[in-house]
């Protein structure tokens, strides 16, 4: 595994093998998912430049990690339409939502909670290639490897504006993560009937949804 | 003037030349508001990239051009701490939600409209861009030069695709694109009593709202 260090020891969870089985039969869905991912992760960037325009420095690094999500999106269709693999909507996993739902709505709260919701996702994701890459296709497997190292970058801003951005101590920051990682190991490690990017131990499926054409 | 000739021959009135005048007064405001206009135009293409996630072609368009337009937006944000302005919340022009009001709700008429406003409004931005440009510092002059050309390249993208994704006639799109210009020249020359980026003939205010601090 090529997990970065700070990602293994922030994670409580690693992500079931089980789940890893799956995606290695369901490339295409993994693709397709992954695409999806990172549009919303740059949406999620420009929504907190929206919402809170006046804070410079975390406006101006959002606006560049949406830049870089973009540009793994594009990445992302480039290697579908070479793998031949059709566009086609895929509903949302429960993943994100669910986290989203643990979002606190008053400030400072709002903000602390959004941001390491942000850190969750992408050390999540930055486990998840590391765990997957291996076992793809050698062209696949070297450009989620690639990806490593952004989703790692992503993740420690994340939290570096979690402490900097919202006044919480370090012991606030700790126990909303340990709060939040509880959340995330149980959609992670529980039976999901959905297989996604983010989804948990596949449960009630059998077969790939969509024909692999590789 | 600096406006490229098919920008030029596609918009059917110019800025007034007190627009240009309040621009070079207010000039705090004029950056903070395009600011925005940047931030804006990118969460335009991504919402195109979600509503039409099968149209390849497009997608990659807009990804690329969402990318750029965040980099103008770093660009400017650059420039207004450098002049030392500080970010305030602003309400937004009347133009773009005018403009947005015009598109009609069934497709494929809906994404005709959507990418036809899209083709207005950076038109009209590249227009606006050489019209103040001569007129302002002389760094703020240059970098507003240089967004001219990707302001005409993103025109250019928009109306391809009006084209080429709509299935609409050469004839359907130029009465469209008429009427549509209609209703842009009337919020550009008719009296706006708020200054901003793609604001009409200034009624109604004679101060600026920020000082500037050059």
């Amino acid at each position: 595994m090529n997990v970065p260090a700070p990602i293994r020891d922030f994670l409580s969870v690693e992500t079931p093998t089980s789940w890893v089985n799956s995606a290695v039969e369901r490339v295409p869905e993994l693709l397709l998912d992954h695409a999806n991912c990172e549009l919303k992760a740059a949406s999620t960037a420009l929504g907190l430049i929206y919402r809170y325009p006046e804070r410079g420095a975390l406006a101006d690094r959002m606006s560049r990690l949406a830049r870089e999500e973009l540009r793994h999106f594009e990445q992302v269709r480039k290697i579908m339409r070479e793998f031949d693999i059709p566009f086609e909507r895929l509903s949302a996993s429960r993943y994100a939502g669910r986290l989203k739902e643990a979002v606190r709505e008053r400030e400072p709260e709002r903000l602390l909670d959004v941001l390491l919701v942000g850190a969750i996702i992408e050390a999540r994701s930055c486990e998840r290639f590391a765990a997957v890459a291996p076992r793809l296709p050698d062209a696949l497997g070297r450009f989620y490897l690639g990806l490593l190292s952004s989703e790692a970058r992503h993740f420690e801003h994340y939290l570096a504006f979690a402490r900097s951005e919202t006044g919480a101590s370090d012991a606030d920051v700790e126990l909303r993560v340990a709060e939040l990682l509880a959340i995330e190991a149980s959609l992670v490690t529980g039976p999901d009937p959905e297989f996604r990017f983010h989804s948990g131990a596949p449960a009630g499926f059998s077969r790939p949804r969509l024909a692999a054409s590789t």
